[in-house]
């Protein structure tokens, strides 16, 4: 099981604002992608989990933001599997351009079915 | 039938880019409530459209932009409809700031089931 | 001072996502126009601030989400400001549908000028 | 002079609707990360243009969608310059699914400074 893995991304210029920088909304999409890629590192695949019925949805997060990201920078998002239950997973998360931080998060996820109601994660998945 | 209605929507932060100017990509979004707000006007939801199967898909879109939305802007979007056929349906739009034209433009819609598939939109719907 | 407001706001189609939920990354801004409406109803333009090199940018956020926004439903914004500094607000949000808690949350913003650097707030802006 | 290029996407969890598949308004995103590719494909940088004073603002934009773009696909956008004179440039588009054609969009950008002005592009801009 990979634990960890990182994402680079290219801030795009409709996720900037006047200011030139991301806007504090976009970061939770980014830490998608990210997770989604440690998902995929592992050998499974988000799209496929739901067509099989498992929905993963964000119930906690958290943002602390150090610097902006500027349009067109390449921000690097790591991601770290830092504790799961049988209906619950925690990640961390560090934003980075370069060695700089840029933010840095947490989030907790539940493993749901499609009309929403808690559901085991499914065998494999977690461990 | 109602054919023509008129929304007010504020120009979001976030839709705005560096030049502080909604960004292109924000006015098909501007128009598809509009659409819906039609909708509404005679009686129907799209929500439950969706609930019922049946889908409504953008095929043509066409945009010409004059003047720019800036942010906090309450700007108005015209739409009207202006052609039918069994399996499609054609609007125009004005998006205006008071009487200063910002931009006009043209869609198409098919009418499909959940797979995607062309599908006769249901009685009571376009006349 | 006033301290807190509520906004109300139709879920729009594009802010949601597979589920036909809004994705978590709309609360974001959701709560963002709840903050500037609060400014405006204390007789203050975010627009104007920016205008006048007064920036507020978010240095942290946590969510927690309960249950979730459908398309097309309206939900409420209530947004209360909890704490200030010279250079610090605090706000707390609760989302909700009718009398139904959909996410609370809160955000720390900070005042900075237009390169980023902290600044105190104007006068009369948080007292 | 390069006058072609394209980028592979993955296609993000946001950016899709209760369809499962892109929201319309996401391929003029696409595009324009396209544009900004095929500007750096000539060793020109966007965010450094907008540096000195020079902005592209899409003046008109044309889209027909053939099919669906569904999530976690990897879709390549075929950017290619098709005229311009010393204010404008017109591009067209093929977003494509490995063979299979999603869409097909042509754009007009024309270029201003920073108060929305027409300016004559820069040497070595266009030709």
């Amino acid at each position: 099981m990979i634990d960890s893995t990182s994402v680079d991304i290219r801030v795009r210029y409709p996720e900037c604002d006047a200011q030139s920088v991301a806007h504090h909304s976009v970061f939770p999409v980014w830490m998608e992608i990210a997770r989604v890629e440690l998902l995929r590192a592992n050998g499974a695949s988000y799209r496929e989990c739901e067509e099989r019925g498992v929905y993963f949805v964000v119930v906690r997060m958290e943002l602390k933001y150090r610097r902006p990201a500027k349009y067109d920078d390449v921000i690097t998002v790591h991601v770290k599997k830092t504790d799961h239950s049988r209906i619950k997973i925690e990640h961390s998360y560090e934003i980075k351009r370069g060695e700089e931080m840029l933010a840095e998060a947490t989030t907790t996820l539940a493993c749901v079915d499609k009309t929403g109601r808690p559901k085991a994660m499914p065998e494999g998945f977690i461990e």
